[in-house]
């Protein structure tokens, strides 16, 4: 099998959520394995300037028509979140948690995230609704809800996050193929077909 | 035949040479025309805060891995230019200008002075290589030249600006069906499945 692929992608972010529900299929397909990296778009903007998409002027609004409507034409569950943008430490301490102990397990929490959030507008910010989450997968709900504040957690993250400045994550989705970078849920099709020929 | 569909588009946008190449036949699957409005982005960025693509940190650079990627993958000539982003005053103007003799010839003009400039890396800021192109597009050229400084025509594309900004148009391509905001070339399939179904 070749090296896997990144996927890096923000839990506030409804573009990371509809790639995450087709991602692994995607590289399935093509013999690939995918690594999950969540990380903090907050932090990204910090470097990039970048803002929120519901604060950027008019992109703000269309993104309220193409959201929803990108949901609906991939047949996901979708309600706009209460509560948009949010912080997602929690989540993403959680889920990189959740992935030193079961990989797998981390990407059925990292999805049940993602949909408690963008489906079922819960408050993913809430420690305890992680940790409901965690439990429903199967970990320790008390474990994962120390994993919060783990000291250690919060190291692994923040080097993630390192990593991925470093390689110049800007965005959620991003995805990068034998350090081939690719941005945006409307770049899914590229990933497959760079996948299936080695890139054009 | 049903209402046309409107193509807003600046022509510093390679997002929007990529889209001016399909719209049309798009359309044309549906029963519907296409309406081509040559926007300026610089003043749509004046009012949304936006700002040209190369002068992003990060998302610059990536877009030089995705417009050639993008090209590559439709199979259209490109190259990137010397001189990016440029004003497109002249072209817009011209266009505008060329729209009111023959709508068709427009079309032509308009795809011409994308090629020129995505393509060949000709330098569609200079009137007289829009002048070259619009005599090429069986244009009067002297006519074609004056109308780059021609009062009415300014005026014309400054109303056609002050419409483009009242609809919200923040970007390019943006495509408007039926009151349906599509934003982005990689949007033109959701464009196709909007004209055949009516909305999803």
């Amino acid at each position: 099998m070749s090296a896997p692929i990144d996927f890096y992608f923000d839990f506030s972010s409804p573009y990371g959520y509809f790639a995450s529900t087709r991602i692994d299929s995607i590289a399935a397909k093509h013999g690939r394995d995918v690594n999950w990296h969540p990380i903090l778009l907050g932090a990204v903007f910090k470097v990039t300037g970048g803002a929120p998409l519901p604060s950027l002027p008019l992109k703000g609004d269309y993104a309220k028509f193409d959201i929803p409507r990108c949901a609906r034409l991939l047949g996901l569950p979708f309600r706009f979140p209460t509560k948009f943008p949010i912080a997602t430490q929690a989540a993403a301490r959680m889920t990189v948690w959740a992935q030193s102990l079961n990989r797998a397990r981390a990407k059925t929490l990292a999805s049940a995230l993602y949909r408690a959030y963008f489906a079922d507008d819960r408050d993913i910010t809430s420690p305890e609704v992680c940790a409901d989450l965690a439990a429903a997968c199967d970990f320790d709900r008390a474990r994962a809800l120390a994993s919060i504040n783990d000291p250690a957690v919060k190291d692994k993250l923040k080097t993630e996050m390192d990593v991925a400045l470093a390689r110049d994550v800007f965005g959620s989705p991003y995805i990068v193929v034998d350090g081939e970078p690719f941005w945006g849920a409307d770049r899914l099709d590229h990933v497959d077909h760079w996948l299936a020929t080695g890139g054009w």
